[in-house]
């Protein structure tokens, strides 16, 4: 959620006619998953606080917590991690799709069109695959990115069932560089991940609730989830706040861009949220990772730039970054293209999204809300003849 | 919507838990497209009935109405038939992804990853392009999945531009059976493609809504929105339908089959609905066409079993037909397979779709509620090694 929406929240409780829009605010289910913003700051999954999390946990740790309900002992996680690292191969036919994606598409139909393809080879056939399903997506959705965007972006087949690397995040930055990643970046990929595995009813995982309660299938729900993570108001906030930070060149270039920014009333993405007032209890977090980034690769601004611009918004505006804004710089910093990184959110929300689709299973009722017309009353009909 | 649903929203106004879930009855926006059941009965789009529309207008018709905002003339009317037309023929790249899906993938997942991959290739890159994205859809939703159907059941790579049909549902007859369809058959899908083309904010509609509500792009949405239909609490019922009455050799077995199916409290699909009351105006116009394909065909039992389902379903549940029920003996008269008629069903529903999706987009706020928490409280962090 970017400092659009805010903006926008903002805009609408003063606009009668959206009041009550988005259904902001009004309860469409429950879930056991996730607590966001109960005291204006925190996050937990299954009642574990977020900072314990991302400061103690692997993310594969924490996907087992969100999937099978506890978190796991060190011979449940070494399990869990096997199964994922051998199920990393593509079939040949999903190979064949990627190829055939051309290297301007966007990376997020990449993702939804490989999962909705992966549909067809490895169906869910019925509920009882749930679990098996989604681990074959958890495992197969970074290897799904990174064939494309080496084939089409460097003319080279990657074999993705090669790797050794056991933890996704690394995985992930071993198929896309083709060397082993740092033990400093595989800690910040799990922190990462962690920070982006889950979060109640945001409007993708609401997405994936809507489908599964017609009781479709697995890959249809991630596939529908992917489709709304795309949209601008909803993932690509860190991809935008890349685009913007990267324009300066030092903290008093930032301060004096975002300040003219402001005055034309433009966007500035990473800031503020839907649900949390006070803080984002992610920005922390990923703020520190960002903060050794850049000591251990030797950058001269983008970090300071980063800090700059929070200082400014949060002086400005009263805004704080949300769980975006130090995104954009740790990444850059890793490496990763600008454009893969909401396709990471997915390798890490697709947790999230899963489980909702199970808890939806276990107590349904379809999702089936009503509307206010506003069109026109009864139409007389007229023959095509007398139209004008 | 099916028995099944109908069974759920009784059981549910028993069940407290449930009372309240999946926004039954809750307003979740506003719409100028559609009225469903407003006398407990009726179905408007935009102000036009249900049964004017079927009887008197082309699918195509109903198209414009829905998308374009007003009936066309008849020189509207061509040209968008000639637009729709000259753009079924398939980019290479998206027939090689069709040639890659196996003959036992679920026709909804062809559907689906089809609509994924042309995003890829014909992406929507503003929103000024949504109305010509969307007659690129509505004209190659039939070609993706007869192109499919006929290269891995026939062995055949037909050639999707060939047709000189100028309706959408005769040109899909024609490219599934290769032959011109009869005029009568024409007929019977323009009513069909009308019955399915909207309606308000059933689960599918409003998963594009959701979708679009963040901004997303047009194949996202219509991505989704396939999935959800993909659900048998929603799309389906046709097909269930189908496999229920082509068991029966006569009405008096068909009446024996219901009374038993009854007796183990078996889903009887094809009967109900979630918002009407009294009847599905939808039903007296499909069945209309399905008698009069059953005396074209010389059906000796099929049309009557159906007839006597209805009539005992009556009698013993005071349940009446849906828009599903006769869709299955109609489809089947005109030998289409069953394993495609909620693959007709996306063909249809895609006007809606984007009808929807254009209305989100014009006065749109993220759509994301809240929940319910129904999870433990603050859970302590303990290392990996003192669990069990």
């Amino acid at each position: 959620m970017t400092a659009i929406a805010v903006a926008d929240v903002k805009k609408d409780q003063k606009n009668k006619t959206l009041s009550g829009a988005g259904l902001r605010g009004q309860s469409a289910g429950s879930t056991a998953l996730c607590t966001v913003g109960k005291t204006g700051t925190g996050l937990t999954y299954r009642g574990y606080d977020i900072t314990d999390l991302a400061n103690h946990a692997e993310f594969e740790e924490v996907a087992y917590l969100l999937l099978k309900g506890k978190l796991p002992t060190q011979a449940e996680l070494d399990g869990y991690k096997a199964t994922l690292k051998q199920a990393r191969g593509l079939p040949q036919a999903l190979r064949l799709v990627l190829e055939a994606i051309p290297a301007d598409a966007h990376p997020m139909d990449v993702m939804r069109t490989g999962c909705s393809m992966l549909g067809n080879l490895d169906q869910e056939r019925d509920f009882s695959q749930q679990a098996e399903k989604t681990d074959t997506l958890l495992a197969m959705l970074p290897a799904i990115i990174c064939y494309w965007y080496r084939y089409s972006h460097d003319g080279v087949c990657i074999d993705t069932a090669s790797s050794e690397e056991d933890s996704i995040g690394g995985y992930f930055l071993e198929m896309l560089t083709d060397k082993a990643p740092s033990e400093l970046h595989k800690k910040v990929m799990h922190c990462s991940l962690i920070l982006y595995a889950e979060h109640e009813f945001n409007a993708s995982t609401f997405t994936a609730r809507v489908c599964a309660s017609t009781l479709s299938d697995l890959h249809s729900c991630v596939t529908a989830a992917i489709g709304s993570l795309r949209g601008p108001l909803h993932g690509g906030a860190n991809e935008a706040a890349m685009e913007m930070i990267e324009q300066w060149q030092s903290p008093d270039e930032a301060e004096a861009g975002i300040m003219k920014m402001l005055e034309n009333k433009e966007k500035i993405m990473g800031f503020g949220h839907a649900i949390y007032r006070e803080s984002d209890p992610r920005n922390a977090l990923i703020k520190a990772w960002s903060k050794k980034l850049s000591e251990d690769v030797g950058d001269t601004h983008l970090y300071a730039v980063s800090e700059r611009v929070e200082a400014v918004m949060k002086r400005e505006k009263d805004l704080f970054c949300n769980a975006d804004f130090f995104h954009a710089s740790a990444y850059h910093f890793m490496d990763i293209p600008t454009k893969l990184f909401t396709p990471i959110f997915v390798m890490s929300r697709v947790t999230g999204w899963a489980a909702h689709v199970f808890e939806q299973r276990a107590n349904n009722r379809i999702i089936r809300p009503s509307a206010d017309y506003t069109g026109p009353e009864h139409q007389e009909w007229v023959p095509i003849e007398q139209r004008d």
